[in-house]
């Protein structure tokens, strides 16, 4: 085929796709206009966004070509979620989808079955969604589709990801922000994402930034971004379209060849009228190339004349009889890759990953002889152990917004490095082109990259700051979406599961303040009820088997809360692997039997000072019956994965709980107890400022002092303790508080009881 | 003062400041190094970021110089929230600090004061905040300096925001997306924003993006973002800077003078070493000019003599005796404006809004003769409110996603227009560059935008489709944290309420499908229990109720959640102001005496099928004794604003919820009631899809038909009910499911028995 041959097969092929993109939104019958159009003919309710679809069969026609003339690998990412009709034309055009769904083979039953059902209920959504073969985006809400490009194309040497960016979604911070990623990927060792930024210059209702800038504009920006920005637009646009992805594609081979510092890969700036090929003028208002065609263009269809006649004359404009007659026409075929190499059929399986066993090399757990004897650092232990993995694995990643240091993570650079791929100075420490670990001050970015990674087969950790996760609790939340809608997609892969790391938690960012203690990130997770769990490993040996087991689950969200402080240990790595496989433990070296009162801790810091205010209390009232059960995972509670949490909470004694985040969290998981007045939850009350690490918690009321005072109020209430001898005891933690609070006043730093306070108590 | 005279003056006015800045990141005691420097005179805690104080000392001096020379009106934004003590620094040589702080007055006591309070338990936190005089931005999570910055200019004619960006900072989606804002504001109706992006190269460890881009990449992006870029640095970066902000202060006043479109307005790109002036070398590593100078340098100063040697050689460096001798020198107070043009001295004052009365002028709300008879749209009247505010008011403004059409408040645009400075098209509808209302698609610059126009003394209503608003959580949980603050700060002035409209909300996105499905926003105002309230106006008229109040309300972050679909009015007027005064009320047209059950309704959508759900109840069943109470905000039943809550609720009768958004918020504030086993809550349980209205309740559970299954099978369990009778009665109403189920998949759309429903039941 010469060019121009291709050009025409091109078209006609382009043509097809927007007649079968355009009955999916409207008709319900009479699918190749073999009768005249009637009322009868269309859809009761009309959805699905025309506006943007004939871009996305110029892109999709044109990769087509580009792949069956070089059998390139091209992985295509929509990141305009709302012209799934056109995406789903295309999948029926390539007929990938039938093999997914064996009613919308490739011909007329096929074509009235995906009509029919597009935005029906119970049938296919508005919108890309994960029941569409060779997704990896929803895209419903918009901003992510670069980002997700580029986790798809790390470590995927072979693979060209053409990301689609609507100049709507261009317009958002995640997507501004994520034209950067160019700077972390070198192409000699992992794929290359070809942007094409589709700019039909219109949103809902108004044009677009960026279809008001200059060309000049345009291209230096990109050029500035440290793209090699190529406009295609114009008359000639399918001719200038086809040079313009040759020119590309041997730009990336070419640099996929050359190691060069600051590789200026290329990208493409589309220009189109919106609703192009569409409805010209109706009703006096100009329609293609306006924001009127962003939606359902003639909505009134079904019920005014004059619109449904625009309407089939618009669909007759394609001509479709002249294109298919039961088959497409041949020049169509040529247009179309091999099954195999069709973007729809883009399967990726979860690669095995080769996890460093805790136990047995034993260099990751600590042994000690007696709980809170000895210390560890949570984080570090995890670093050695991340270490380890890059160490046995070309297929994990560690993503983290310029924290993997402070976060105490650094020991995975005896493995791996930081990449970057422009340029370098020599005091640069940890860094290379191929570097296994991002760092980019974007959250977004990170995200987005993360789950570009993992929904390609591959495997991550995402290591934030607490509060600043909640920059991404959004994105979260759309992910959460659609592992959902996976799950319930029979075909689909399984993936590892999305592993994040809170740590630089409220409790210790003391020292940078307020802005800085945040977790409602745990409480959106909750919410949720489902793909996502939320652990809070009480000290350094659980924090291990709490990110082994995430690493083996797929399919989830787990969320891992600890610390980076040097804090005590109190469970072996047996006593660990037993709570995690029940949520909660009681542990019973702080227990008596037949409490009077259970103390319930979440969260390492909390943890603490549960078992300081059990020694305390034990140390003035010996007599007192406690019990410490300290929960590793939170929907255990909830969710009634555990069936027998009176086996912990007893039936009818008082419970204290001391949490990680926001009391509320709680309180809603033990709304089904019914009787919840004997449950007292102490947590972040969103109290805070730049103070000591103590003073945190005594503001927030979940310090040790505060902890037994309610105590004590509580069991005399109860009549479980003598009420003289409980007030006298409140007034000494009450005086110990205050003291604390003259202490750090004048000297600026916690009281030594505080700091040096150790577990002694036995029981 | 000539030039070079200048240039001396600031250099030791940058000198001073530096120095000014490190005491109080170290010292504690010696502060005039009139001793030897001991580990005692060293705090026991060293806190702050030293690595982006000195770029801020020398921007602060470099403007003062600019303002004192021409009076120029400026305010400063630092985005570099960590940089506090270099804010501190200036705030204490301009003596605007000792307006609000007398102890910080200009002398040697005020230098010990400062110094030593520094980050101090109940001293000044490490980062900027709203206890330091003329700040608008906490700066702790990066990314919203320059939306903040382009709101405060809006509407602010006389105004330069200097706005002072870190290369950290400029990485973030938020920020990315923020420079685009100049093609919002008119230069010659509003202020102006003069960027400064200072880039020192390093984040916390290691390079950063902008650091390692080549001057031709920087500029070429900035002059594609739409700026007139100018690079400062080198040798003689002091004669550039004063050259540059001359050149661009008098391109603003020219741009300001002529109308043109697409005005390129100038912004600085500022290169220094990070930690600049610091320690040089320390152990063997580069500090200056690299990541290790980002936090504090020399952090063992107070036990490591090396250390402790290397911070008194650096203090010693700054020779600050030769510029302070309790007193400034001279040439140091030629570079400080007078006070009262003093950047610290900028406060803003909340302008009046003039607000039509709803009632007066009886064109906003609707009049009906019975509950549920006639019908309106929320959205539509709160359209027409708005846009009567925008014409009595020139300090108000609409910030929404280009969303202003879609949910329905196009009446604002009989006053008003969308702003918009690049190019227009002549069938661009609604557009100049005097618009009131700001449509970007980027809920993140919205929302910095309306954070800036509201801290400098404005009024704003900020619509949003209730999904995407999750977007912003986090930057709303940071901006509640800046009002907490600000509350505590007995000199800030009072703000207007920043006012979020949700609507579109999930239960009527079933053709949008799951993406758009999503209220974690609410949960995440009502986990912080404080500054937020949660509002759910049941009709229209209670909508614009809602909304007046919201308006007239100070301090607050208020949310109003409300249907844009025709929906029945239950509400008159004054029935909706007595709602809104108790936050809940019993609506008698639909309630018995003495009720056997209870339905609480949240949310208009969720109203309408809990009173569809007693109508069929008490149709079947009319002996049936129910009541129904309406809640118009949450937080009266949670913190207990409402003292008699058994008055609605009864003390013992078993209430069913019907709630807008995730179950667990409205478990939480039951959970004070002790004995919670009576309430049942329905809401948002993360079940949706491209579906039908009705289907979207159906399958969340929410819908007439599963309210009226679970209060029979609550009722015959209390023995309310004939057990036959109730059995016989969920079987029709399961029917009823079965065959609407049926009915949607046929014919796509609800079953008219629901679409038509209307309310009927006389009590």
């Amino acid at each position: 085929m010469d060019k121009k041959e291709a050009v025409e097969a091109i078209k006609k092929y382009v043509r097809a796709a927007n007649y079968i993109t355009t009955i999916q939104i409207y008709l319900q019958d009479n699918f190749l206009l073999k009768h005249n159009l009637n009322f009868e003919h269309i859809k009761p309710r009309l959805l699905g966004h025309w506006g943007t679809c004939p871009g996305i069969n110029f892109v999709y026609g044109n990769l087509n070509y580009l792949i069956k003339k070089h059998n390139a690998r091209i992985l295509f990412v929509l990141g305009v979620g709302h012209g799934f009709p056109a995406l789903q034309a295309n999948l029926f055009l390539e007929n990938s989808l039938s093999k997914y769904y064996k009613k919308a083979y490739k011909n007329l039953n096929g074509l009235a079955y995906i009509a029919k059902n597009f935005c029906w209920p119970y049938g296919f959504p508005s919108h890309s969604n994960p029941g569409a073969p060779g997704v990896i985006l929803e895209g419903g809400e918009l901003g992510y589709s670069l980002s997700t490009s580029y986790g798809a194309a790390l470590d995927n040497p072979d693979l060209i990801v053409a990301c689609l960016i609507g100049d709507g979604e261009a317009e958002t911070g995640p997507l501004s922000a994520s034209w950067h990623l160019n700077k972390f990927l070198d192409p000699t060792k992992n794929g290359v994402v070809l942007p094409i930024l589709h700019l039909n210059g219109y949103k809902i209702s108004g044009p677009t930034i960026f279809g008001r800038m200059s060309n000049k504009e345009l291209s230096s920006l990109f050029y500035g971004y440290g793209y090699d920005p190529i406009i295609v637009e114009g008359d000639n646009i399918y001719e200038n379209m086809i040079n313009s992805l040759e020119y590309c594609y041997s730009s990336i081979l070419k640099l996929k060849k050359s190691k060069v510092v600051a590789p200026r890969l290329p990208m493409i700036i589309l220009k189109t009228p919106k609703g192009w090929t569409g409805i010209k003028e109706l009703n006096g208002n100009k329609i293609e190339g306006n924001c009127l065609s962003h939606q359902v263009v003639a909505k009134n269809a079904k019920s005014d004349l004059t619109e449904l006649k625009a309407l089939e004359d618009w669909l007759i404009s394609y001509n479709f009889n002249e294109l298919f007659n039961g088959k497409f026409s041949k020049d169509i075929e040529l247009v179309i890759p091999k099954l195999k190499y069709c973007m729809g059929m883009n399967e990726f399986v979860c690669k095995k990953l080769n996890l460093p066993s805790i136990r047995k090399i034993r260099k990751f757990y600590e042994e000690f002889n007696k709980p809170g004897e000895s210390s560890s650092v949570s984080m570090i232990r995890i670093g050695k152990y991340l270490s380890e993995i890059f160490k046995l694995n070309n297929n994990f990643r560690l993503m983290s917004p310029d924290e993997t240091y402070s976060n105490k993570l650094d020991d995975v650079f005896k493995n791996t490095k930081r990449c970057f791929v422009w340029p370098l100075e020599k005091w640069d420490k940890d860094f290379s082109s191929y570097g296994k670990v991002i760092e980019v001050l974007s959250e977004h970015c990170l995200q987005g990259i993360t789950q570009g990674y993992i929904l390609t087969g591959r495997h991550a950790v995402f290591s934030s700051y607490e509060a600043f996760v909640e920059i991404v609790s959004s994105m979260a939340d759309q992910y959460e979406k659609f592992l959902k809608t996976s799950r319930e997609v029979p075909w689909r892969k399984d993936v590892a599961s999305f592993n994040y790391i809170l740590t630089s938690s409220g409790w210790r960012q003391e020292h940078n303040g307020f802005s800085h203690q945040n977790p409602n990130f745990i409480s959106g997770r909750l919410n949720k009820n489902g793909i996502s769990k939320v652990y809070f490993p009480p000290d350094a040996n659980s924090a291990l088997v709490v990110l082994e087991e995430c690493l083996k689950s797929r399919n989830r969200i787990n969320v891992i809360v600890c610390g980076k402080t040097l804090e005590p240990l109190w469970l072996n790595l047996g006593e660990a692997e037993k709570e995690f496989k029940s949520g909660l433990m009681t542990w019973d070296f702080a227990s008596d039997k037949n409490p009077d009162l259970v103390f319930v801790g979440i969260g390492d810091y909390l943890t603490k000072e549960c078992l300081a205010a059990i020694s305390y209390l034990k140390k003035y009232l010996p007599e007192l019956r406690l019990r410490f059960v300290n929960v590793i995972e939170v929907s255990a509670l909830g969710i009634g994965e555990n069936k027998h949490l009176e086996n912990y909470f007893t039936n009818d004694k008082p419970v204290i709980f001391n949490y990680e985040g926001y009391p509320h969290d709680i309180e809603a998981l033990l709304f089904k107890f019914g009787n919840v007045s004997r449950f007292n939850v102490h947590g972040y009350i969103e109290k805070g400022s730049t103070t000591t690490p103590f003073d945190m918690h005594v503001r927030n009321k979940t310090d040790r002092f505060n902890l037994a005072i309610d105590a004590l109020n509580i069991l005399a209430k109860f009549s479980a303790v003598n009420i003289a001898k409980a007030s006298n005891l409140i007034r000494i933690f009450k005086d110990k508080l205050k003291y604390h609070n003259e202490y750090i006043i004048k000297n600026g730093v916690d009281l030594p009881e505080v700091q040096d306070w150790k577990w002694e108590r036995k029981f």
